[in-house]
């Protein structure tokens, strides 16, 4: 790697744009790999994603625009991947050239429906990227409120802590404040928990509950998330950090959050499926109920208590009805 | 005291209404002390409350309604005291019976002004209640929910394990959930300290701060809390439970609270005077924060770190540049 190592985000939505804007703030270039030819050449043109974000503008001489994953692989010392986990493997299968020797940054939050994994998880399982090479950057972050530069904070994981502060330098700037961690599995699992408890939220207000509920709601998912990320991984962490707790309140507490607004749907009374058909897209907290359930049970009588969890899978997966589900789910939170 | 003990409400305002409103669900008679004559004669003829929560319709046989506050506590044995901080003592000023063998019960958040003292230590210093009969009543509940039947939460505490739990049993219904707590002095702290930071919220939507910092900051809150609540008590508890946490929520969510409002003036440039002329009232973490600072300051280098209640503190009582204390403030926060 040279000394000053190159960057390239994958990914053409919302935050992978954000993610560019602020590797813009700091280094001369910046490589951007995303599927759509059509993206790609209206950036050249109009410099900004004609997408999302589309505020944003580009400088256009500091981009390095590709969408050849295998072109940009090449390219890249820090490679930072932002495509949906749903599809992350789908990118993955393009690859011809190794990843070996390459930092891997997951921004993605999610389960890779393929292996059942969290991002870095499956990086380490089927691409052989050693652990210490693996990085998440993680919210609470609304792209949007990046492109308005309003002030944020990122969390930025690895367990080499050098490499975290190197891309922390990479990211923050004037509206952007970075605090770096070692705690890559919890801050991940965190990331992907959050949706299922937005999904929650949003089953709860369709159902009619109110706001006091919703803050009993948060409060009893925190709880859950502290156990079961100690679960999966036990270390000193503290759960009412920004990267958990911060990252739980602003997707719970986002009214324009997918996961909320499928939840919502699901409490009104729609079918999972009509639901989905409705958003012509899948939430996250859909496929990561599934992974974040299944997985707690196949630790049998070591699983963490997870009733909002079980609630949730209860309703998308065993078609089980909302209002008797959360009913249920009532007598116990605290 | 007899078998069954005698319930009295103090307050008329709508926290106090939806108090009585849950009383009623399970007691054969409520007493009911406000000082307006008019809303008393109001509540007898039209059995509803004119000022706060006229939704709710009393059935006024179960009432004992009366503006004498000597006579509503002759009647009772368990006395809850809904009345703003600020104007309690003027009412307790009124007593000429004593209030020796009453259980003292307060549902009032904040900081008595005459005595800087919160309201259970209150009437432990001043009027000599033990504290094995002194609990507190606690959210996270928004009075206008209770009116509406919608589920919510309540934490009863008293060192006294048997009393909170007789109170809890007597406030549960339907649509009310309780649990019981012995941390009569960390809850009552708590549901102080989440109207600063509920201010604080306010200042930085006032100041164009968005979401993303909103969460940063109730991230923050919750461990400056945290911190804050162990100086003053220490004791086994968990501060991400329903009656802190969750209380926070509520608060420093909602975009009705009168702390949020009054927070958000100050950061829109209005001055502390002309934002209290505007709201013709007085947000109750105003008082709130004068005396946790203080009383913060007194421990000197036993302090807790509280960056967030210093913040506000300056803003308000030293009139410093909300604009320019924020910007301090996001360097400490993480």
């Amino acid at each position: 790697m040279s000394d000053t190592p190159k960057f390239a985000v994958f990914g053409g939505g919302s935050w992978a744009t954000a993610i560019v804007k602020m590797l813009c703030e700091n280094l001369a270039e910046v490589g951007w790999y995303m599927r759509s030819v059509y993206a790609l050449e209206h950036i050249k043109k109009e410099q900004h994603n004609p997408n999302y974000l589309s505020s944003i503008e580009f400088n256009t001489d500091q981009l390095r625009l590709s969408n050849d994953i295998n072109e940009m692989v090449t390219y890249a010392d820090y490679l930072i991947f932002v495509i949906p986990s749903a599809f992350v493997e789908n990118e993955l299968k393009k690859l011809k050239v190794s990843l070996e020797g390459k930092i891997i940054f997951s921004a993605i939050k999610g389960i890779v429906p393929e292996s059942s994994l969290i991002v870095g998880d499956h990086f380490f399982t089927h691409y052989n990227i050693p652990f210490k090479d693996i990085g998440v950057i993680t919210g609470p972050c609304h792209a949007e409120e990046v492109a308005m530069e309003r002030l944020s904070y990122l969390t930025i994981a690895c367990a080499d802590e050098e490499k975290a502060e190197l891309v922390a330098s990479k990211l923050r700037c004037e509206y952007i404040k970075t605090t770096t961690s070692d705690d890559i599995i919890g801050t991940e699992y965190a990331a992907m928990l959050k949706n299922i408890y937005a999904l929650a939220a949003g089953i709860a207000h369709g159902l009619g509950y109110g706001d006091n509920f919703q803050s009993v709601l948060m409060s009893n998912a925190i709880r859950e998330m502290k156990r079961y990320v100690k679960k999966v991984h036990k270390m000193k962490r503290d759960i009412n950090g920004s990267a958990y707790l911060g990252d739980l309140l602003v997707t719970g507490y986002s009214i324009f959050s997918r996961n909320r607004m499928f939840g919502n749907m699901i409490g009104k009374g729609y079918t999972v499926k009509s639901a989905m058909m409705e958003m012509s897209m899948v939430a996250e907290g859909y496929y990561a109920t599934k992974s974040a359930y299944l997985l707690n049970q196949k630790k049998g009588k070591k699983k963490a208590k997870t009733p909002i969890i079980d609630a949730v899978y209860e309703i998308l997966y065993e078609a089980k009805n909302p209002k008797k589900v959360f009913k249920k789910l009532t007598e116990k939170l605290n």
